[in-house]
């Protein structure tokens, strides 16, 4: 999101002006008020996080926040939908091939999510949030469904598409959990390529078997 | 826990003295710091919950939580174990028969525990504090290292063992997941007698295949 004509809110912002911000080429303030939520959710979690230690990440105004996305719950899910962007925008392309083909895909996908730290923050942001807080919960459930099941759902064409998606989504589910988060030995060192060949053959099961 | 030999440690209690109490069938304080305490983690998480509340909850002094269980990550550690009882417990019958039964014997057990509120709120209560705190991840990583891995890989008895418990466990922990935090639909309404012949035969495959 570049943001070209939103950046003509009120901008009030406590350095440099706007203008100077721009010719050094740094981000506009919607962009910089994103980054600051997805770090404050993901170290103090949905609730304690606070708008007021956005707008502080971001070098704006509080109202400047409110001003671009709202309330607290709609600056939460612009910063998941932006943390969500390159799983969503992928799919597209990644799952145009035979739906025999997915399990593998999709296992690999999740794994290029999670062992890089600037796309696996963001989704440790979420689960943190969505475990502790039914708002969040609420706003991670309606991405999976808007995005994640019409879309492999849709493709596989079936009356119990939607539950076969989510089992196969529950094994990668459990296994960032068991792997990132509780960190037990010795799925958490486990190598990728070690892996992946014991999980896409089942997530496979759970599309298509 | 009866706990009959503890509760000679120095009883303050705010009510009516331990005699009454006992007289009237009500559960020694140690008990009733345990129940507390998986209340106070489950409602406010690891970080949130205080010693004070505790017990408050329990109707005892501050210092007598401190005089039983020692510190807040103590204090989480008993509760937790308390809360694993059932689990850990049932085990070593549960899983007396072929490996190749485990499959399905392992997934009615996760279901019977998160089917009933009863057990369901202290998973809840686990699974919450170990997302959000380090302190919390790591007692629930121990408790899983020494007991559900250690029982169930070293009857599995292959290199790759503890491995192959883990990614099954993770096809049930994403289940877990998904159906009672998230609650996405339609995993989070279908019964159970469909979920888990679509879950056994996969935590088989993990364990056995």
């Amino acid at each position: 999101m570049t943001s070209g004509g939103r950046a003509e809110g009120p901008v009030r912002r406590r350095g440099r002006p706007a203008s100077a911000a721009k010719a050094a080429g740094e981000p506009a303030a919607p962009d910089r008020i994103l980054v600051s939520a997805r770090t404050e959710f993901a170290e103090r979690g949905y609730e304690k996080a606070s708008i007021r230690a956005i707008a502080r990440g971001a070098g704006v105004d509080s109202a400047l926040v409110h001003h671009y996305f709202g309330t607290k719950e709609q600056v939460f899910t612009a910063a998941v939908e932006g943390a969500f962007a390159p799983a969503l925008g992928i799919p597209d392309r990644l799952f145009s091939g035979s739906p025999e083909e997915w399990g593998e895909q999709l296992t690999r996908f999740v794994f290029r999510i999670w062992e890089r730290a600037v796309t696996r923050e963001p989704m440790l942001a979420i689960l943190r949030s969505a475990v502790s807080n039914d708002t969040a919960a609420a706003v991670f459930r309606r991405l999976i469904a808007r995005n994640l099941l019409e879309r492999l759902a849709g493709g596989l064409g079936r009356p119990d598409a939607e539950l076969r998606v989510e089992l196969a989504m529950a094994q990668l589910v459990g296994t960032a959990m068991l792997r990132y988060v509780i960190k037990v030995e010795p799925i958490a060192s486990a190598p990728p390529e070690v892996l992946i060949p014991r999980l896409a053959p089942v997530v496979q099961r759970h599309l298509t078997g």
